[in-house]
């Protein structure tokens, strides 16, 4: 059967309500209910590990019974896995919904397979309404799962020449207002922002992402890697979040970390040693180089040691894109295919 | 009197003859003999130092007296100054010319006045047609006037990070044949190309500006600077033009001398020694840096030191432009005003 009008509507109010839902271990899905007649009776969405899922959450909003002959509107296929909930794909069969209109397929081995449960039950599946939409909505968590960790953007302020500071280590500013607005709002669309011990130390930076003195509505966790003390007294210490401190040297081990609390994007802000630590991994899916057309020269190098030997091992990059701030230029690339960790990525 | 049609004419081709001659220690110039009908009786260019002036080597292919009452069009003013030949305005006065057309003023100390003497004389004298072409023309001879010493275009070729090369040295190819393509271009247009001893020991390069493997028409002379001698067997002995050898660090002497044999305009393309040296020293009029969509690290920078202790002695550049060649890109800049030895620079 052809998706009717009605389904259509529901499917957009759905990818709406689903972002009702916080980022985090969970994909965010939401789920309407239609009468047979085509009027909403319910609605649901899921709000975060240890809760209901979307559409269970909307059955639930009905008195017993009520769904009997209803269809289900879901921006990803119902699951059919028991998990702290039992299988989405089994409690729409008990309530007795005869069909089901999905977005985007469960990419799940152990949660996916409910719509041919569904199928088999008698229940009615159209899949792929709005594919596009869902998949935008939850790529970072698709990413996510697809890495085995969070999606990481590399990102550092250079002068041309590559140098991340002047000579004596005053690298105030660099780059102009528009390049420094661009890296908030960057800021602001992450999950998490790292930096290493050393940037605290010398910058006591507070982490947030600001639009002028005003904090933007998302803000990042703060993140800090490395074995020296964050003073008592560090502005981190005030971010509206609380930070995660990483004792370590092993990032594989941070991201996966991260990944376990939910966090899919991660902003990594430098300094120049930890940056370089992340390339060198092969655990830099985007960098992000705010090139300022300004030499140096001296010492202070943007990127340090990156364990390239001889050029043909050398990182090759793929610019998306070359974006002017002011007299600033921003490169956006990613790694080339034949890069470590690199398959797969946005 | 307004400038006529013929005069018009007459002037294009003025400088159309004027770029027969070389450039080198004087200024190219052009110039066309009118009879009093507005016919071109004879035409003449400056052969370079030593040689008579564009306006006398026309009036010279007359036979005497068949300049009298006819009008010389001549692209920059006739000089007032007698040095291996006498003044142009008196011999212009003597053969009996009535009516000068010129394009440019000429800027010199010593040999500006002409067009006063003419006038003095009663001469009728129209200065300012086509004067923007006969700037164009001799705007690098112009600009080493100004600056005692030819312009100065640093180039280099660099990771995004700003290295020359990987750890161990390797650097085939950084850019790709766009970039590689536009160095050749860049060194045709050149009079000379400029590189360090180090650059000649360790890659010694034919500094030959190439197409493919074909020479183009003009050859840059090439210059090594430094202490060390060039092998007997350096390819860059092999070049259409005798080599230059300057075993100094005095780079302001190095140019002087060079602007003494008529060259206008030097291309230093490295190594980062040498780049870093014509930077520290406030004489990069221009710089060019290609840089390669790739991360290198390690200890091999494309520039070194440029004497910038503190980020207030940074050293700013204005991007004229930023250039897409094939995957690299090549921004094209300038010191900013308060830079030395930037003022007035094209
Ligand atoms: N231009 C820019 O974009 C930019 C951005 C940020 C900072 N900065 C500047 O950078 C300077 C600080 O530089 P930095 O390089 O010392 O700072 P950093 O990269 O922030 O910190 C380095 C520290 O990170 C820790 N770390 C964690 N994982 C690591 C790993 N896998 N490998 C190596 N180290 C790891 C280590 O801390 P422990 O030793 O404590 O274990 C290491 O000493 C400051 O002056 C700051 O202003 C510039
Ligand atoms: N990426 C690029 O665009 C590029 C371009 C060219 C070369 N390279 C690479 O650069 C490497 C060579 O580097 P390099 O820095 O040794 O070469 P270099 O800059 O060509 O040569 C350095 C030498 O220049 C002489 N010199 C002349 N005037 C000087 C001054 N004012 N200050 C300092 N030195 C002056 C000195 O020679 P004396 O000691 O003999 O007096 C000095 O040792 C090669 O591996 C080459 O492949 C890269």
């Amino acid at each position: 059967m052809a998706v009717t009008e009605a389904e259509r509507r529901a499917m957009d109010r759905a990818l709406e309500l689903a972002v009702r839902g916080p980022r985090g271990v969970n994909p965010q899905v939401g789920a309407v209910i239609l009468s047979p007649a085509g009027d909403i009776i319910a609605e649901g969405w899921h709000q975060g590990a240890g809760t209901p899922h979307a559409e269970v959450a909307a059955l639930s909003a009905l008195a017993p019974g009520a769904a009997r002959g209803a269809t289900a509107v879901v921006t990803l296929e119902p699951c059919n896995h028991t998990g702290r909930t039992g299988p989405c794909a089994l409690a729409l069969i008990e309530a007795g919904i005869s069909r089901v209109v999905y977005a985007l397929d469960d990419p799940g081995e152990v949660s996916g397979g409910g719509a041919a449960r569904l199928r088999a039950a008698g229940v009615q599946v159209d899949a792929g309404e709005r594919a596009d939409a869902a998949h935008e909505l939850i790529a970072d968590w698709l990413s996510a799962q697809r890495l085995g960790r969070p999606h990481v953007t590399v990102k550092w302020a250079q002068s041309l020449d590559g140098r991340a500071a002047a000579a004596d280590g005053s690298s105030q500013w660099i780059t102009g207002a528009d390049a420094r607005a661009d890296v908030h709002r960057r800021r602001a669309a992450a999950d998490a922002i790292v930096v290493g011990t050393g940037t605290v130390l010398a910058d006591d930076p507070s982490l947030t992402a600001r639009d002028g003195d005003a904090l933007h509505a998302h803000q990042p966790v703060p993140v800090v890697i490395g074995a020296r003390a964050t003073p008592t007294g560090a502005a981190v210490r005030r971010h509206p979040h609380e930070p995660l401190f990483y004792d370590t040297r092993d990032l594989m081990a941070v991201l996966a970390d991260m990944q376990a609390r939910g966090i899919q994007t991660v902003f990594v802000e430098g300094g120049p040693t930890l940056a370089s630590a992340f390339i060198a991994a092969g655990l830099a899916d985007r960098v992000l180089a705010y090139v300022a057309p300004v030499l140096l020269g001296g010492p202070r190098l943007a990127i340090t040691d990156i364990g390239v030997p001889s050029i043909d091992a050398a990182r090759r990059l793929v610019i998306d894109e070359w974006i002017p701030l002011g007299p600033d230029l921003l490169a956006v690339a990613h790694p080339t295919a034949s890069e470590p960790h690199s398959e797969g990525v946005r």
